[in-house]
């Protein structure tokens, strides 16, 4: 990523929920000389443009990521694997790549292991989205102030990094580096295992107890609205952390459990005293949730 | 519940959210010829009245219900059981009791095995809440379009049903009537077992992972914000099922588990398509929540 005159040409590959609001975000902030949209479909370059997303739109990746001095790969991560190695064959040497994608092991390792070494390949992930999909969902300020992970492997390039956190940071993110492996270890337990939750809490409902689900089971189950294919993909795509956390939790579940059959309501309002202090130390806690 | 004169006087025992919120919305909706609000500290009687829940306040429970044709406890569970007892040997014949306690088995029985049969006291149970506590969070539209569940045992007086329902859909409530324990079985699995599950995650947290927490884990933890003690109660006071409801959801989560585990991708995805229609179908899905 060195561009020729100042700021940097971008091209974003997938325009929904994270493509579009990432574009929205660096036009608004006025940090890229040009934002490229590369979109699945034709119809969907028109309304990219109208609502700022991008000032220019195609469906063809060659001719998007041409000239680009920065790629954005924002699908799902089968295809951000698959892109990287297409991108690797005909990008320009220099570009710096990087992902959205919500798990990192796999996808970084698929893509240095399909890849030359001088292809500046940085795995990231915004912490950031909401259970709503697609660029009409999209909106400049979904990322403000959330933390953005960029991985380091041991081929990744520092100067990568270093360029790619400067034009993040911009965007006012908070940049975390670490390991694609630590980041698949945090987020199975911050972010996988609650859509797992969510979802087969939801699922476990039945019909005609639709009309007794208030306020408490709408927000607890709010992700199992997200996407059921990409949700397969992310899980698969992190299974054996994944995995694990669910089995922990399961036990942690079990004592619970044990603690209210067994009457034990001290430990039980221990935990959930403890629980409550924990959850309201989380950055934000107490501002309106981003989706409203 | 017998008014003497049109509207009846009614009496809220706990002035908390709950307690706080029906008198906002009875004095709004003009439906009481008088709302007074029997608080547990002094302290709290003039913000009540300056904020609109109660026309006039007191500490003492005999003075606050003397007059009254209907009551409503507002108390956690072991509050409620104990007033109940004390209102009977001091109401006058005719008064109805209702309570607002998240589980109804323990209570009712408990009730009615401390009362004589002519004491009028009908379970209830709105499903509408918040993770705020107390009279500060009260707001009057807080039951609007919310299910308000009587219980109906043998000994409940089909009049006293009908005329409190009667005078709780001038609220805009959807009544439902059903036995204490089908409530219990149907609370357990839409309101308990999402805050036990809401509370598990949250305690599972590790400090280190707070600044990775992003607005999924807050929105599935956000119910492990309520007050510990009084979900600690619930939760014992709807032991058996509470505890069934979580056993059975440990064994849906292991089979997601599996699934994650052996790479399943078909059966799960197929799971999270039917867990997301189920949410959608759930009444008030896509309005922001009550909380906003």
């Amino acid at each position: 990523m060195s561009p020729k005159r100042g700021k940097p040409v971008v091209a974003i590959v997938g325009m929904g929920l994270i493509g579009g609001s990432l574009g929205l975000a660096i036009r608004k902030a006025r940090i890229a000389r040009e934002v490229v949209g590369i979109c699945r479909r034709p119809s969907s370059i028109a309304p990219a443009i109208r609502m700022g997303a991008c000032d220019r739109g195609t469906i063809r990746l060659k001719q998007g990521i041409d000239g680009a001095d920065l790629i954005f790969l924002c699908t799902p991560p089968q295809e951000i694997m698959r892109l990287a190695r297409v991108i690797a064959r005909q990008a320009e040497p220099g570009v710096v790549v990087t992902d959205v994608g919500s798990t990192k092991s796999l996808i970084v390792r698929n893509i240095e292991s399909g890849t030359p070494d001088s292809f500046l390949f940085v795995g990231g992930h915004p912490l950031a989205g909401s259970e709503q999909a697609g660029l009409k969902a999209s909106r400049p300020g979904l990322f403000r102030g959330a933390t953005w992970i960029l991985t380091r492997s041991r081929r990744t390039s520092p100067k990568a990094i270093a360029s790619l956190a400067k034009f993040l940071s911009k965007l006012r993110v908070s940049i975390a580096v670490m390991s694609p492996q630590e980041h698949d270890e945090i987020l199975a337990l911050t972010s996988h295992l609650p859509h797992a939750v969510a979802g087969t809490l939801a699922g476990s409902l039945k019909s005609s107890h639709l009309r007794f689900a208030a306020g408490g089971f709408k927000d607890v189950t709010r992700i199992a609205s997200s996407d059921p294919n990409l949700w397969g993909e992310i899980f698969l795509s992190n299974r054996h952390e994944v995995a694990d956390a669910l089995s922990r939790f399961r036990l942690n579940l079990g004592q619970v459990e044990r603690w209210i059959r067994r009457g034990e309501g001290r430990s039980l309002v221990r935990f959930l005293v403890r629980a409550r202090a924990l959850r309201e130390k989380i950055h934000g806690i107490g501002q309106p949730s981003r989706h409203d």
